[in-house]
């Protein structure tokens, strides 16, 4: 059974761990914090490529940013990362073996996908990574949407006019709704207290807070605006959330509001299955089937 | 070379003709008003196939309305087509020629693909015909999205919160504001007349009147609104946009607003090559690649 050293590279912390063809971790995944330079963050991968490469088939990484179609390089800078991350030569970590880059949502996508709450579930699939930002992951037919450069599936569209301000640049954006950081700004907005933090709203929908009930059912209702009109445009056989911020769903509601405003056939909305694991061992699996010349045409 | 039968069904007008491979209309289309039963539909369909189906390849269709991923029947009804529409067979119409049916603004974005405004541009396409609604046509990776039962595409996503009911009985949806329904909308607010047409609008724009010129401005930041978000989850080789009120678009301005705003590699919006034709002609040149097994997976 073929072995990936598989790594994900978020702006915090780059996890790491071999993986196998069935999704199994072997031994732990192991934890470092991301450095503050990209010559370190590559001097950092190098060293655990090195230690590991001649146990594995393929190095595989799941990153934050777009990638290209091809699976080699990030196609441009991404604010949590140090400026110039982009460059990384990724290929030149290994001296044998392929190394398989992918956007972080569209491994976990991949992960859900063949071995978690996706499987068996059909072949057109939408997966929504619910974190600080919002990120996309979504699955056509069998295959990755990646569109024209490899950066499709950005979840940047307009669902008010509020003119709340987006990370993008442009405003009213879903991510700036239906994020944790979007939790927040409701919550400010409702709490009238510029330095409550998600975490606060969080803690206080335990104490029955009237104040965070109304912001984190605000944040729901945002967070089903999105899917309503991505299950229209996708018709998806499901879709999947997936982050931290996915555990404070309230899956039935979902469901049912989605559910009465699609006008498309019935979907299911469900949690992922693989949280924290999800990037790492869907980097695995798509480099595996990469590496059999699947995934996409 | 291969002819088909190709028919154009919708609310008002069937439109009919015999189109080659190349996209030639072989003679001219003809039209007949939309009979008011689907037995009336069924038996003026009945007569025209008779009459030509010894001299074509194929039968297709293009109409409002999903279609099954098998392209055989229509999935639900559709409001603008008499009760039972959607039950029609349409497989009986032919005696020993394949009929196959395919989403009308699925149909103008394989017209467009394959020889028109999105021949060479690429194979990820975002086509929406803009008219008394909103439909939509997209193609990712060289194939119609249809999603898990075939009604993909649908435009139905909120782009603000401002409680304006939609057709499809949400409210806030892109077609609500972007078609020239909502046009007409928009512009009975700036008005202050609830009598005002989206014929009316037209007109006073070209007489500099400020209101008009007002709701159009506006109307086209809502088509933009929805384009943004679309290319940023497609990350297309280009828009067109097709149907009736695609001309009343300043493409310029709509092309630097959308690649201002958008965080994916730049795109180009464009206007659809067929016009009213790309329904008749693209069913045909779907038709004609569904026999070669193309078309999708």
């Amino acid at each position: 059974m073929k072995k990936a050293l598989s790594f994900d590279i978020g702006g915090t912390k780059i996890n790491y761990g071999i993986i196998d063809e069935n999704g199994n971790v072997i031994n732990n995944i192991k934890k470092i914090n991301t450095p503050n330079t990209k010559n370190d963050i590559y001097n950092a991968l190098k060293d655990i490529v090195n230690k590991y490469e001649n146990d594995v088939d393929i190095i595989t990484i799941a990153t934050a940013g777009a990638v290209n179609n091809e699976n080699t390089k990030i196609l441009s800078s991404t604010g949590n990362l140090p400026p110039g991350y982009n460059e990384i030569d990724f290929q030149s970590l290994a001296s044998n073996k392929r190394v398989i880059i992918e956007n972080d949502a569209n491994c976990a996508v991949w992960a859900e996908y063949k071995l978690g709450s996706g499987k068996n579930c059909g072949d057109n699939i939408v997966l929504l990574t619910l974190g600080t930002g919002v990120g996309g992951g979504i699955i056509v037919n069998k295959r990755l949407l990646k569109g024209k450069s490899g950066s499709a599936g950005e979840m940047h569209f307009a669902i008010k006019d509020k003119k709340r301000p987006c990370t993008c640049g442009f405003y009213d954006c879903y991510e700036a709704y239906a994020s944790g950081n979007g939790l927040k700004n409701t919550a400010k907005e409702i709490y009238n207290n510029n330095t409550i933090t998600t975490y606060d709203v969080i803690n206080d929908v335990k104490k029955n807070d009237e104040r965070a009930i109304l912001a984190i059912n605000e944040w729901q209702h945002d967070v089903s605006l999105g899917i309503i009109g991505l299950v229209n445009i996708f018709d998806p056989n499901c879709v999947i959330l997936s982050g931290s911020m996915a555990a404070f769903i309230d899956y039935t509601k979902l469901n049912d509001f989605v559910n009465k405003n699609i006008i498309v056939q019935k979907t299911e909305i469900k949690k992922g299955y693989f949280d924290n694991n999800a990037g790492i061992i869907g980097a695995a699996l798509f480099g595996f089937d990469k590496l059999k010349g699947g995934c996409r045409v």
